[in-house]
């Protein structure tokens, strides 16, 4: 019996495999058809054997499958075979075009649903880097360094004057013009750290201070994909409070 | 033989039990003790039967545990027992004191990890609300309605005049304060969402604008917890594009 046409959006989470939710496997253990980009690892496709595997993401030195290509995919894949998963990096619903997926599939009568996944937003935390802390900061904004026509977002300028925490995606290219941003608004001494490759063994993350982190990142090279963090969070230093002069005792 | 004194962060995810990561119940197999908070759902404790299971959330009508108490509960029980999970809604480090918790056990020579999860800033997402969209906004700001003092966050009043948009966290009490600054900022018509209860099954959203979300809400009763959007995103009428009129052809 074939399934009725549908569309499954999954979060695939930020590199590492075991990011995947309990909700993702079980999706993927329903599909008919996985649609999965680049950035995901290709061994969530084991959750999967009984379905049709098709890549669809951008990857360097190859031509990259269009957006309009991806949407009219779905659809095709879906009338021809029933439920197609679309996997995707981070969250399907942060500068991943989920959104734009599934109004296509929608408007052609499909089924949708969408089982939300760990965004790249949280990357910091898993070097450690809280992106609130009570006392220092109790909001961050996410945002992209450069427009869709490639310039530096008018955003990070303001985010460089105002936010105590931004979270900067597709930055590491413009990194020099975001520097400058931050210096121009007398915030030089402001933590920052690099998170490059995401939550894959092959993660690192490069940190200084707006005024030497272009220095640091020539010696370390950091690699795209990369996530920038400018904020107190992003500090080496930070809030290492010794508490071992206090007796623990029994409490419950 | 005793596991050494560890302390595992793990974010459960906002409710839905299935939003857990594999990460993270892996994390829940190999734990001692596990110390969850009142928004856990207490399913995921399965995952753990070999362990201590100790509730450590604050719940309406009983004295909530301080966070002075959590933090000396996780050393206690780390030296007495080995390794400690710390199961905490959302993700650890967003709104969650994850990174309190992290520091006080590094200072009793804990070792330490953590399991990111998905943030309740996800949630948006479960509603099919996006948090980017191409062409509409390409940043969203994350913060609180209130200080820790309890007043309107001056955060609020910025989001409010400049923010695209802005997911705010614990302000379902404060709603009339934060339509007010909205209104004085003249952003009346903008989209707003009330997210209420997670992703839980008794999970509900109130859709309106700046203008009549005080009227909706005061229709529909949404309960705490709730995530309040104020975004283009939020809308109900948001990019229904027909496509449905585009031929779909085999591609690949």
């Amino acid at each position: 019996m074939r399934n009725y046409p549908k569309l499954t959006l999954v979060g695939a989470g930020p590199g590492d495999p075991e990011l995947i939710t309990i909700k993702g496997v079980k999706a993927l253990q329903q599909a008919d058809v996985v649609l999965y980009d680049a950035l995901v690892d290709p061994t969530l496709l084991q959750y999967a054997p009984q379905a049709v595997h098709i890549p669809v993401g951008k990857r360097a030195g190859k031509a990259s499958v269009s957006q309009t290509t991806i949407n009219r995919l779905i659809v095709e894949k879906a009338k021809l075979h029933g439920h197609v998963v679309r996997l995707k990096g981070g969250d399907p619903f942060v500068f991943a075009r989920g959104f734009e997926e599934l109004n296509y599939a929608q408007s052609f009568g499909l089924e949708t649903d969408v089982v939300i996944g760990i965004s790249s937003v949280m990357l910091p935390g898993y070097y450690g880097i809280p992106l609130t802390c009570r006392g220092v900061n109790q909001s961050f904004t996410v945002l992209t360094a450069t427009t869709s026509e490639g310039v530096l977002s008018q955003e990070v300028i303001h985010a460089s004057k105002h936010a105590p925490t931004a979270i900067i995606f597709m930055g590491l290219g413009k990194l020099d013009l975001v520097v400058d941003a931050y210096q121009e608004a007398g915030r030089g001494g402001l933590p920052v750290a690099i998170v490059s490759n995401g939550s894959l063994d092959h993660g690192t993350v490069v940190k200084g201070t707006v005024d030497d982190i272009l220095e640091k990142a020539e010696e370390e090279k950091p690699a795209a994909p990369a996530l920038l963090v400018f904020g107190e969070g992003a500090s080496e230093a930070f809030v290492k409070t010794d508490h071992s002069n206090i007796e623990v005792q029994e409490i419950a």
